[in-house]
């Protein structure tokens, strides 16, 4: 065990609920995992909570970390008011988890942080001052971790809200319930299987689907390098598993920038520049560990 | 005299060079400012470097700091080979200071960051975590503050270069060299006079330039909020200066946000969040001495 003590952490999604504990983040990544389907807030958190509150009988939790779906109020440690889940709104993970934890410190970030943080501890962002962290999955996410801290600012990033072009032909009105046509409205899972008419992994790797999203995940790292010019972008989430998409997006954010930012990254290790996450599918959870270790500590200073 | 000593600021911009000395930077935003036309680099750096050295006779400057137009190569300390003003690919800011001036520390940064750290440390941007500084003048430049530090990261923001959805009826081809369509392409100073077939600045605050202008700007500033979540945007800039711009900028960042990240600085208190330089138009020169003082510092520890 390290100095950190056992940790919980909970990968909170909007479809489900990941949770592990253990002493260090490889113990998280290869240990048993208990998922939750995310239904109601009280059935689900009563779950999630009977199941840590049973690891700590075996081991006392110093902390539990939570990498949660946001937008998230720190104020009050809770998913905000504008989460498009509604049933979920306002709800407090410090009162969830102090209520039936009470010894444990709460470690809570959006799950897009905790996974960008992971990625910088021990991932594919190791050593950089400023790295970006990317997920494309039902919904599109990004972290900005400087000098291995998460931003946060006036609340924390929301990248998938983002705008960038139409590319030309393209008619889908976007599914973001807020804005339509942003980044995430045009180019997340969701708009995927609506545009087409079926659920996007099923597609062949050559459809038109990936050529559309390709360009559109291309301009979004466009934005992303010029606004806050990362030393390296991590890409994870499930859309990004398919085949080639990585590739495509390399070679047009490459041809896009068009040598403007004169740097090899930007050019011949373009490969470098725009990976995949180190820690592969375990970011997430593992950031929720980063997240609890951190408030352990916090806590015995 | 404060205790980083008597200090030179060089703000290098495309068209005119503004040099000042001071040994605080109240001094360098009143005192005298030597202004030099932005020709080619021999007569340019010859005029600029005599002034400090006369200077330099009566008072010696413990440093330079330069706040310059870029890219920047940091390597070099120079002008980037991709910078659109051609006879001043790189040209070495080092090189020149130091052969006339061997005994002053030199700071560098780019003009947008310089004038970013000027807000951050005495302007409109204290005390903030993060906070994004953006000019709009004959190019569109954006600088991230974080902790008092601007970001670099792979280089150095090129906010200029993000990428905006056209608006509808447009067909301005955009004037990027490189890119065409991006942010400044279509909506710095010199796209407003070759869009509308005069300079900007003479058409009356209600022409449609503005409106335009000011949907732009505002898009650009969605993609600032979403993706590096500053607590405070200040926007300076000649363009800035037209009446009612900032307002029509404000209204349309809040609109377009649509209440997703509920913070009352993206509804009632936008007036609060998107805000002209504290500094007013000294922004940079105050910037390049901020770059020269902690260069100065730096040389003594």
């Amino acid at each position: 065990m390290n100095h950190e003590g056992h940790v919980g952490a909970i990968e909170a999604g909007g479809t489900k609920m990941v949770c592990a504990v253990g002493a260090s983040w490889q113990e998280i990544r290869d240990g048993e995992k208990f998922v939750v389907p995310t239904t109601s807030p009280e059935e689900t958190m009563a779950l999630v909570m009977d199941w840590f509150v049973e690891r700590d009988a075996e081991t006392p939790l110093a902390a539990i970390g939570v990498a949660s779906f946001g937008p998230i109020d720190f104020a009050t440690d809770s998913i905000a008011m504008s989460t498009p889940k509604d049933a979920w709104r306002g709800v407090s993970w410090r009162r969830h988890v102090s209520r039936r934890l009470r010894d444990a410190a709460i470690g809570l970030d959006t799950d897009t942080n905790a996974a960008g943080l992971a990625e910088w501890r021990w991932g594919a962002a190791q050593d950089r001052q400023v790295a970006a962290y990317v997920t494309v999955g039902t919904g599109i996410g990004g972290a900005l971790i400087i000098n291995g801290a998460p931003v946060h600012g006036l609340l924390h990033p929301e990248m998938g809200h983002m705008v960038v072009p139409r590319q030309r032909g393209d008619e889908f009105a976007g599914t973001c319930p807020a804005h339509g046509d942003c980044l995430e409205g045009l180019a997340c899972g969701l708009a995927v299987t609506r545009r087409w008419g079926h659920s996007g992994p099923q597609f062949p790797p050559d459809h038109a689907a990936w050529e559309l999203e390709s360009d559109y995940l291309a301009l979004a790292l466009v934005n992303i390098i010029t606004i806050a010019s990362p030393e390296v972008i991590i890409m994870g989430g499930g859309i990004m598993a398919v085949e080639g998409l990585l590739d495509r997006v390399r070679t047009k954010v490459r041809d896009r920038m068009a040598g403007y930012v004169a740097k090899e990254e930007l050019a011949s290790r373009i490969g470098e520049y725009i990976v995949a996450p180190g820690l592969g599918s375990s970011s997430g959870v593992v950031g929720a560990y980063a997240l609890g270790s951190r408030a352990a500590l916090d806590e015995r200073k």
